[in-house]
């Protein structure tokens, strides 16, 4: 007999099914018992009458993976809208030792290490699963998107020669006996296969030995890259950006409706226009001297409260960031050259993306690098490239541990992280 | 204007149109000059008549990046049937230096080494972008079919506190000063999830730290992952590793068919039941004495002979590999236990997927490294799960770059990869 899921249980009241799962609780009321089971699709209500049966299901801890074979009967009162009867009952694996903590409360009360430090069985918890679920609609909608607008999906190296981009913060290892680096990125990749595709993307995990212990770093995060060629400036990257982030929330919307309803979120309106204040502006807007390089998290609060107030938006870009905090390969405002043709992205008053133009000309690499003080030697592979023809192109990231936190309110990125890798956790 | 691509020529004949890309050959001819142009799409040829334009074009160096306006004429001798007369050409960027290898000759003539040396540039040969297109098509097909069937995408770390799975053949690292290793696969991390979602897969870089230095070893290589519950043994995961094979050929017959006909291949078909032999009959059809405890690559090249010769098929399961070859969370088969519910995929007799049930009690396990001699310490934040409930369980694992190398009848994985790193080379 075919195994069915418990959601398909409305679609076979009369029959005889096979269900199969984890005992997620049981109720042993005096004149009857039932064991609700556990499946990929849902919740499953199991009447047990028989004195045998319930003697077995008293044994059958909270966890143990059962299979059930029974008769579908409607029930408006069980989770479905129906429930099976008349069960035989067959364990496929010893009693289950209970976990630190219950997995069938409508809220997991185990504190956040305690969840991390058992997380293969707290990630069972729906509120914990639901998270993941956005994140794989995320990114399924992040490459749908992008492949539809004729991106290519690339895979680039995760070890590097050179500790490049901020020479600090990198992991080193020993690969056969020299020194390497783990990338905190896929920029300089990305951008060369703009050489070859026009228009690429990554998946994949980026490493970065900050030694930060906050909600919003991880050593270890899945970035979202994209680098798309012949762009007029930065507005070009703003637009595909804005299209990204549209089908992500879209496929989320589209395909996990119940890990949104079991958190209790909807998904945001991505405007048609998202709107735009340069660097200048919005120091004004936040309230901030004229002289301030950057913006503080305060003042990403007060833009965000000021986007939904004047724009009735959740996403708002800053553009035009000093040249002097973005990294030496962004491409300038020629208007103005203390600025850069680089962006954030707000979402909800939280930086959630970076992006912009690069530089294009293998004579502004060296130019950027020597106004830096930086030698070229360690950027050649990739320096080197720009003599041969590459066109003005530009790209933007998302880190999808930090999308999926604001999506969902969840306060810390470890909280929609499967096993999540920072300063002080290597384990499990 | 808005810029079109090559390949949309034809249905622009008699308008002005803007094309951006690369000069990818000029055709200095007496009474008229060709400029051949190569976007993300194809070529287009672009006729210089005037001489003030010829003189310009000379200069323009292949490989420059440029712009050009101009009109659309019919022309069945042009490559997409129309070419585009009396252009304005406008330079992107300074003229390229040239290539050490001439982009556009029908075959790259440069060794492989000088190839990967210059990857960046290389990749833009058609021979060399067309794998990766392929690539790139195959992993979005394996998605697709596996979203289809309920699995769940997840992202593991890549980084981990134990040498574990091999013991030999790892990456060390220094982790905020402890030591830490590349993971070698995410084996334990996609069982772990199959307790959270049932059907789970992962699309990520994987690390081996082998001292091989062969045509078919990477140190870092893309592995597609896929680990599903509630089996009844090895069967059902060969059963979804089929359709997930035939999911990924399709998809790439279907998407990047030019990419196939620029290499001149052709892709194979996938029966509806792929033939499996168990591995004790494997060593009589190769010929191998009985006691054989592996597979050589003659044996498996002889399989790969038997099979289209047999049952007229690219693909060959070979079965119950003995337990002693395998890792210690295969699951043996209950009813030869020196045999294994282990398997691996033949395609045109090279190996190209391992896969198999797993043990999925927790006294199992125990038993499992005592017998090896091992001891459970670096392995208990992966074992201890199994005491909380896990189903029985199995999966595989896809080497990307094998499967797309023996997709297009590449010779070396490096020839499909964009930036491989191995024991000799850390850059690009």
């Amino acid at each position: 007999m075919q195994r069915i899921l418990s959601t398909q249980l409305p679609a076979h009241v009369g029959t005889t099914v096979r269900l199969a799962g984890w005992v997620h609780r049981r109720r042993l009321l005096k004149s009857v018992a039932f064991l609700i089971l556990r499946d990929a699709a849902g919740l499953a209500q199991v009447v047990v009458a028989a004195p045998a049966l319930r003697e077995q299901v008293e044994a059958l801890t909270e966890e143990t993976v059962v299979e059930v074979v029974a008769t579908v009967v409607a029930s408006p009162t069980a989770p479905a809208g129906a429930e099976v009867v008349e069960p035989t009952v067959r364990p496929l694996g010893p009693p289950a030792v209970a976990p630190p903590f219950d997995l069938y409360r409508p809220a997991l009360t185990a504190t956040l290490p305690t969840q991390l430090d058992h997380a293969a069985t707290a990630l069972r918890h729906p509120s914990r699963s639901a998270a993941l679920r956005i994140s794989a609609a995320a990114v399924s909608g992040f490459r749908a998107t992008l492949d539809e607008q004729g991106f290519v999906e690339v895979h680039t190296p995760k070890v590097v020669a050179s500790s490049t981009e901020s020479g600090a913060n990198v992991f080193a290892l020993d690969w056969f006996g020299r020194p390497a680096y783990l990338a905190q990125s896929p920029q300089f990749y990305k951008q060369l296969m703009v050489g070859v595709f026009e228009r690429v993307y990554e998946v994949g995990p980026v490493f970065r030995a900050e030694p930060h212990d906050t909600v919003r770093h991880l050593a270890q995060y899945t970035s979202l890259d994209v680098e798309l060629g012949f762009v007029t400036d930065h507005r070009d990257v703003m637009a595909v950006l804005r299209g990204t982030l549209a089908g992500m929330v879209a496929t989320v919307a589209e395909r996990v409706g119940g890990a949104l309803a079991t958190l209790g979120v909807t998904v945001p309106e991505v405007p048609a226009e998202i709107p735009a204040v340069h660097f200048t502006d919005a120091l004004k807007i936040a309230g901030a001297p004229a002289d301030e390089p950057d913006l503080a998290p305060a003042h990403e609060r007060a833009l965000g409260e000021w986007a939904l107030r004047e724009h009735d938006s959740d996403f708002l870009f800053v553009t035009g960031y000093p040249m002097a905090k973005r990294p030496f390969y962004t491409h300038p405002d020629p208007a103005r050259p203390a600025y850069s043709n680089g962006f954030d992205l707000l979402f909800r008053g939280v930086e959630l993306v970076t992006g912009g133009q690069r530089l294009h000309r293998h004579a502004d690499y060296l130019a950027a690098l020597a106004a830096r003080g930086e030698p070229v030697e360690p950027y050649a592979g990739y320096v080197d490239a720009f003599r041969h023809g590459m066109p003005p192109h530009g790209g933007f990231a998302i880190g999808l541990e930090r999308f999926v936190a604001r999506l969902t309110g969840a306060a810390n990125v470890r909280e929609v992280t499967a096993f999540p890798r920072d300063l002080h956790r290597l384990t499990p």
